[in-house]
């Protein structure tokens, strides 16, 4: 038996194999066994990615005393109840953006994790994007000066394919369209960068899709820093992933190529950061070293469940991240009024989530 | 006598003087006289712009028969007596924006137009740069396909240079710092590209300046169209000016060197402006065909006076614009609730002005 950290993937879609890849690219943690309700995806997946068997049954999963930690890359609205029996079963877990659905499902993880002391980790990646790191690092160091204003816009076509067999069609599976299912990355990655929102204004609106669900969301995030923050989130365009810091020294302007978003190794090479620094004219490129931001998020979790490393995206930041989204998504059903985040975070009962 | 048209600078300060550069690149359009109450700023941009003659009083510019019409370049606040006084004397007037501070003078102004019939037309020039132009061709031509999302920001350093003797410091002055005196180009920026906004939801923050005004704001709009639109505009960064486009079939995405912005024949070098169509993974440049925003608007002007031309950006176009910020600075009071724009006009008296 190798030393490899054992971990087994849980719901086999298209995010199972990105993730699966990623593991093929470690030296650190390997997948034993894999479960889904399909026999044929179990097979298919077993064979794609070398995983050494696979459960019939999620309990027949969680009885395999070899796995270390589940990766849960089913749909968001089942999170709650598979995560829960896993945590409850002794396994570690790492589960895909967002926590889950609605904050209420988040405190109920939230007391799970902390009843059961169990390493816990959420997906929110692109934080560890190398454009993210430098821009943390520029701003932490204060090489942008004091930041005033960020903006984000993450957006996509998919509102024009929606059909109604699809869960993104819904509003209660997929609340805002693109606010919850992209908007939720840049709700973590903007508190990354300037820590914690306070509270959301939003509009959201159908613009050309036919789903439930609109296709054009805009919210202005206030700081407890003082800034101010601009998150768009599209599904009616072709791919946008943006990143923009106001500083007082200088600014700073991430743009990454979302095609090469699932070979995270590679996203890096189609990413780009400009500085503008104060009295300058021109941008200046910014060297991003290599990153890959999907495996290093599963070594950390696997490290982190041998006690070698502490987790940077737990119950904490994800709720947080959540509660934007869904602070925003009051906001614009009360007309824009301003929605505090800790409203909506005390509402679900997932203050203790916090802190 | 020259069969060029004769026209006349009123407030002789930095920007008369970058109109003035203009006028001197029209083979269309001279400067004939100027006035300022200070007699040693007359004496030099007569002697710069070889202007052949200056007043001693408003009066007395307005007395000379040969001034077709006025360039007014005064504080805003200035704007409604003096734009008044040259339409009733049967001067045509150009102003600089915005057309007014408040919506109240613009209605007061409004009205004098209606009255005498004089030509009027205010300075949004940044419509006419290459940039904007290409933008509404394709968005007009259905190149980017439907519009779902419109972007733009234009924020500069000035909130950190600001002093209690500047009249930029005061909020009666300058309502919302960088919203009426940068966002309100992008307010008229927008509207020609994407049609009338009909609410604003919007958040304004003191971060860093000193000033009495904000120096980071922050607006969502809503379009008639169905769109949604976002406004950043700030004023503790370096200078930033961009459009971004979401369109069905492409994005478009402007950028503009604004260092280079006084000098409006060389702004379009300075400019960059990327299209993004559906399915395509690279950015392709969009030719912009040279333009010179400052001379083509005051030739325009010029023209119109002689029946020979039609004002583009007039009394409608610019309460217009004028109105998205009051309404944005009105919802910002209110915590960010909704407010319709026609709340604002009417509330103003402005509602004739819009027709």
């Amino acid at each position: 038996m190798s030393d490899k950290i054992r971990l087994a993937s849980i719901g086999l879609g298209r995010w199972a194999k990105v993730l699966g890849r990623s593991v093929l690219r470690s030296d650190a943690i390997e997948l034993v066994s894999c479960f889904s309700r399909a026999e044929d995806k179990r097979a298919a997946f077993q064979d794609e990615f070398g995983v050494p068997r696979s459960a019939a049954s999620l309990e027949e999963l969680l009885a395999d005393d070899a796995v270390e930690g589940v990766i849960v890359t089913t749909p968001n609205d089942t999170h709650r109840d598979i995560i829960t029996a896993c945590l409850e079963a002794g396994k570690a877990v790492y589960t895909e953006k967002p926590i889950s659905t609605t904050l209420e499902d988040a405190a109920a993880i939230a007391q799970v994790v902390a009843a059961t002391g169990q390493t816990f980790a959420v997906g929110h990646s692109a934080r560890r994007l190398s454009g993210s790191r430098v821009m943390k690092t520029w701003i932490d160091s204060g090489r942008t000066g004091g930041v005033s204003m960020l903006e984000a816009n993450f957006s996509n076509e998919r509102g024009l394919e929606l059909t109604p067999d699809t869960w993104r069609w819904y509003e209660d599976k997929a609340p805002g369209g693109p606010f919850s299912q992209l908007g939720v990355h840049h709700a973590d990655n903007l508190q990354y960068l300037a820590g914690p929102v306070t509270a959301v204004t939003a509009r959201t609106r159908k613009v050309f899709t036919k789903a439930e669900v609109p296709d054009a969301v805009m919210a202005i995030l206030e700081f407890a820093s003082g800034a101010l923050g601009y998150l768009g989130a599209g599904w009616a365009s072709p791919g946008i992933y943006t990143v923009n810091v106001q500083g007082t020294k200088a600014n700073l302007r991430y743009d990454l190529d979302f095609t090469h978003w699932d070979e995270s190794h590679e996203a890096d090479a189609y990413s780009s950061l400009v500085s503008q620094e104060f009295g300058q004219i021109e941008r200046t490129p910014v060297e991003l070293p290599p990153t890959d931001m999907f495996r290093e998020q599963l070594e950390e979790f696997g490290r982190a469940i041998r006690g070698e490393a502490t987790i940077e995206v737990g119950v904490e930041e994800a709720v947080r991240a959540l509660a934007v989204v869904h602070a925003g998504l009051l906001s614009a059903r009360r007309d824009g009024a301003l929605v505090e985040v800790a409203e909506v975070i005390e509402a679900a009962g997932a203050g203790a989530a916090i802190g």
